[in-house]
């Protein structure tokens, strides 16, 4: 359904939400092996909570397509996420806490290396350290000197990716990567894909070439790498749309930011599923809406780690209670996307989701898994018709037409 | 589907359609009940019923929204009820058999009561009795004058609800409600939500300060207040859509009116269930289709009667038989929304259906109800499905494409 339609039904209420999103825990089972990770997994917790609600699959794109974290987030939060797409740039200045502006335009930047002729050695560069990061960022800006109608951010993130802002009148995103992704050849120049970027275009190439130049006795971070570009829009708030006061507990800089975009504050101090449980109680009061995002089955899954995907979904099954025993209106329990350890890799593969209410409907389903939710009264949906029913379990949904 | 594209492949055939519409029959478990009202209820004939049908969930608008009775119905009967909203002024005079054109526009009229500074002191006026509402709407129509190239109709509907028509070139329905649906403030000014209603807004706001000084001296219904205000657009009927020539055997104003705006015919003199079986029985031979709607499951849900909603199932259920034996092409037993006693208000959860016809696959589906259901051949469908499928068991479409 259309965004405006929903939020056109929207009314006050004062009811609580939690929507935990347990990242990539849809799964595969191994060749021969007996079941899914979750079908694997000991968890009777997520299991007597399937019990007391509706339970479903949800698909976070459409049949057969594999989504990035940012679309999938988007997806589960009721946001067209092929409508609203938004590039890695954006979201990784998101994620390390920088108010972006109309006036934006993001990259992702990788330090790298490349050999006499150019040719990419190592497009992380030895995976350099944080430290070294920064100042070469810091080195970058003090030497740089382009078109002063910009203003230039580069920011150091983690290990070797930093991300690049530049703010001015008349930019935009249309660029295509100039990492290879590959090594032994040099990096693609920059090119735009819409002529509306032709001045973003020339202000790049002139920060890549003189970048290259301050960085050219650098070991082993000689080179930058830039992808993701895109410009920023703001997006309709959760606020806006949904008239929800709403609190991200995340621990990892993607969520974090990928929740201030759509205007959700943001915990500070999350470190661990502990601390996220205890930034729920001690925030319960203050806001509508909890997203409460658990990060490392997602990690364990793009590490092809079978065990230790289903060690991890063990562990946040045993935390389960600590939530369901705040007695929230609507707890909803799914994920943005699979990842299978089969695959090492986000999926296409639809995710389960359970609805706790007074008033969703019970159903049939007692384990909470990819094959016992296709039972599930909610059926296959598309991710994007979560929020408008958890909005309507939490009675804040205006009925339609007379 | 597109409607257009459904109606391109309508044939000519001779069977018949029996649509049954237990409105507002899905339900919701009471908290620590065991089961839904229909789970509840026994009712063998409808589970004997769903044994010999493909089962299945229809969700009448869209994940999460609520339905009004009129986007429902136009669900069911296979309109796009997004596309095709209308107001309940509409809906409201069709009901008490006003013959809308295509000049008119409608609203519903409360007699209400309001303080010597014009503030709501009773939005019902003491739910006034219908031969004073008579009067009033007739005093109102002899002493107002108002701008001679529109003609005004007001009629009583029942207790303190009235509707109001408006005939004439160039007016259009999109003002807001004057009723500000609480106590204790002044009615609201009228104001158009679209430029093109202006000519509208002016002629409302005189009819409005006019009644006021003609029902200045009754008690206690000194005021009246507007809502649902929309112009009528006339629909492709169901016989020009599906070459159906359909009579609707129902009770209430509401959906006579719903029926006759699809251009159906309506059964003279109902009053209860064993006379819609009658009405149904004597009139088979003369039409195709027969919509069959069971109005008081529905009012027992908006009591909040869970105990009552079941009885009357229980009513519906010992009327089944005789329905069946007419042995129609194509018989369906469905709702158009849910009415959970426990929310005392239509609600978004999906409603259970069931096709019995030779060409309607049995599943391993033995009981009618939600949950049950949710496991039938059909699956989840969005309402405007079920039309297609009950024209395909009729064998009334063509094959598309060669």
């Amino acid at each position: 359904m259309k965004e405006e339609f929903i939020d056109s039904l929207i009314k006050a209420e004062k009811s609580k939400i939690i929507l935990v999103v347990i990242d990539g825990v849809g799964g595969l089972a191994l060749p021969g092996g007996k079941g899914t990770e979750l079908q694997i997994a000991n968890t009777h917790n997520l299991d007597a909570l399937a019990t007391e609600s509706s339970c479903g699959l949800l698909e976070p794109i459409g049949a057969g397509i594999t989504p990035g974290s940012g679309p999938a987030h988007l997806a589960l939060f009721g946001y067209d996420p092929i409508k609203n797409n938004m590039g890695r740039g954006i979201l990784s200045a998101l994620g390390t806490g920088f108010n972006l502006t109309e006036k934006d335009v993001a990259a992702r930047v990788n330090f790298a290396t490349v050999d006499e002729k150019g040719r990419v050695l190592d497009r992380r560069a030895g995976r350099i350290k944080t430290e070294l990061n920064k100042e070469l960022c810091e080195k970058i800006l003090k030497n740089i000197k382009l078109d002063p109608s910009v203003e230039i951010f580069l920011h150091p993130v983690r290990d070797y990716r930093a991300t690049l802002i530049l703010r001015g009148d008349g930019l935009w995103g249309d660029l295509i990567d100039t990492d290879p992704q590959k090594i032994g050849v040099v990096p693609l120049e920059v090119k735009v894909t819409n002529p509306r970027s032709k001045k973003t275009a020339r202000i790049v190439s002139d920060f890549i070439e003189q970048a290259k130049g301050i960085l050219a006795k650098e070991k082993p971070a000689n080179m930058i790498l830039l992808r993701g570009f895109d410009k920023y829009i703001p997006f309709k708030s959760i606020k806006e749309r949904y008239g929800l006061k709403a609190l991200a507990i995340a621990e990892y800089p993607m969520y974090k930011g990928m929740a201030k975009l759509l205007g959700m504050e943001i915990a500070q101090n999350i470190s661990g599923l502990d601390s996220q449980i205890e930034a729920l109680k001690k925030n319960y009061d203050k806001y509508d809406f909890f997203f409460f995002h658990i990060k490392k089955t997602d990690s364990f899954g793009e590490d092809g780690d079978f065990d230790a995907k289903v060690k991890e979904i063990e562990k946040v099954d045993a935390m389960i209670p600590e939530i369901v025993k705040l007695y929230p209106d609507v707890l909803v329990v799914t994920s943005d996307h699979s990842t299978p350890a089969l695959l090492k890799y986000h999926s296409w593969h639809p995710v389960p989701v359970m609805i706790k209410s007074i008033y969703a409907r019970k159903d049939s389903v007692t384990k909470f898994d990819e094959i016992s939710c296709a039972n599930g009264i909610l059926g296959l949906k598309p991710m994007t018709d979560l929020m408008p029913i958890t909005l309507a379990c939490a009675n804040r949904l205006e009925k339609y037409g007379a």
